[in-house]
């Protein structure tokens, strides 16, 4: 496969048969322009009810876009023709919350019993902001005090991703958009003041960094928080020390056969 | 308690503090006006993944707002000062798929490994409706040729709720209302004609016969169809044959201290 091939004009089954083949093990983030990229989490029948339990409490932290049989690797609601064993670039493997190995297929680590979540991802609004003409600039990651709402072994606190809007009327337009979004993390979950949920500087991300230089916070702007699943669950995850848990890895989640339009509310 | 008490003014602490008494075994669906009334489905741990996964393929039938602990019988995240086995007016109580006991509290029921998964329910928008002064007649429940998507030992086909509005108009307005109440079955899912979805005559409810006289859809009227969650279950509940289900009873729903306005999405 040419090294130079624009995957963002690819379609999904494409992009996933180049990702099969081993042709492609970059991120999937700028892969399928307009198709909904999903998070994934795979975790043992025993713990899928908890987990089920975690996304139901705070579902703006995961919002479930498909949820697999036991033992099976097809999303068949969101995808055909796939299997999300070979489907995805990279993989993380957690072992009682260790990283144990971040291997591009998980054909190896597959069990009879494994259930896998998939969740929405917030690039779904950033094309429809982009597509409305929402002038703002992504920031990065940030960890925050707010609590998530635990739920058996899944406990721990919410990462943000901080977005900085030119104007309010920017940021308005972005809060309507972003609404019709729910299984895309919704509306953000806060506006402006990072100091009351515990974030100390805007130009000091402790996660993922975006491309650009970051500056302050100019007069007129307004910066949005939204929910960050994937940062958040990573830390979650962890923490909650599951004999076997599988993510994709940082940047290299699943293409759906669903437009990102398919995941608005109306 | 008076027998003439305004059960639509009580607050939702009022209503099950009286349902828990016994001094009410009546009706849910006019107590406490403007606050979330929802169904319940209780079953074992062991069914409550399969539960899960039925409504995150179904969320039109099943929009849960609260899933307990197991065990718990307090649904904290929706009420609090409340004990689901005792403040609801009715229960069915169904063992492998048949009704074996219609009870007033389910104390004798309670297992510790028991689940309870709480539905919006579809009064949040008729509520908005009437607000918005929408003009509309509720008739009934129909069975449908729809099937739900299946997990595990729930499957079957939609039960439907059949609202008839008076113009074009009205119908448009319910349609975005309703959109904003994904938690309450959201927008409809059928437009007129009945018999696309296996309905014969509108005039013929084969469930819920709602007050007030039928007359055949008139010249310039619009029919819109509802997944009704209540109905659908309680047919997919006994297909399942669980050694043990529980349900509210019909128009026997939990009370809620979550205003109706608070499942709107935006």
């Amino acid at each position: 496969m040419d090294a130079h091939v624009d995957v963002g004009r690819l379609t999904p089954k494409e992009y996933r048969q180049m990702v099969r083949k081993g042709e492609w093990t970059g991120s999937s983030m700028e892969a399928c322009k307009g198709w909904a990229l999903s998070d994934m989490i795979i975790v043992p029948r025993e713990y899928a009810f908890d987990l089920f339990l975690f996304a139901q409490r705070n579902p703006q932290i995961l919002p479930l876009i498909e949820v697999t049989d036991p033992g099976s690797p097809v999303p068949s609601n969101i995808a055909s023709d796939t299997d999300i064993r070979t489907d995805l670039p990279r993989y993380q493997v957690f072992k009682n919350g260790e990283l144990a190995a971040e291997p591009t297929d998980i054909l190896d680590y597959w069990q009879d019993d494994l259930v896998t979540f998939f969740t929405g991802c917030s690039i779904a609004f950033d094309r429809a902001f982009e597509l409305a003409r929402v002038n703002f600039r992504g920031v990065g990651a940030f960890s925050t005090n707010i609590p998530c709402i635990p739920a058996g072994p899944f406990h721990g606190d919410m990462v943000v991703s901080v977005r900085i809007f030119a104007s309010a009327s920017d940021a308005i337009r972005a809060i309507q958009i972003s609404s019709r979004y729910p299984k895309a993390h919704g509306a953000p979950i806060h506006i402006d003041d990072p100091a009351t949920i515990g974030i100390k500087d805007l130009c000091s991300p402790d996660r993922i960094v975006l491309p650009g230089e970051i500056t302050p916070v100019k007069a007129g702007e307004v910066v949005l928080y939204w929910p960050c699943g994937g940062a958040t669950m990573r830390e979650i995850v962890q923490k909650a020390k599951l004999p076997l848990l599988i993510t994709d890895y940082p940047k290299s989640g699943f293409i759906s056969d669903k437009r990102t339009e398919e995941l608005a509310i109306f």
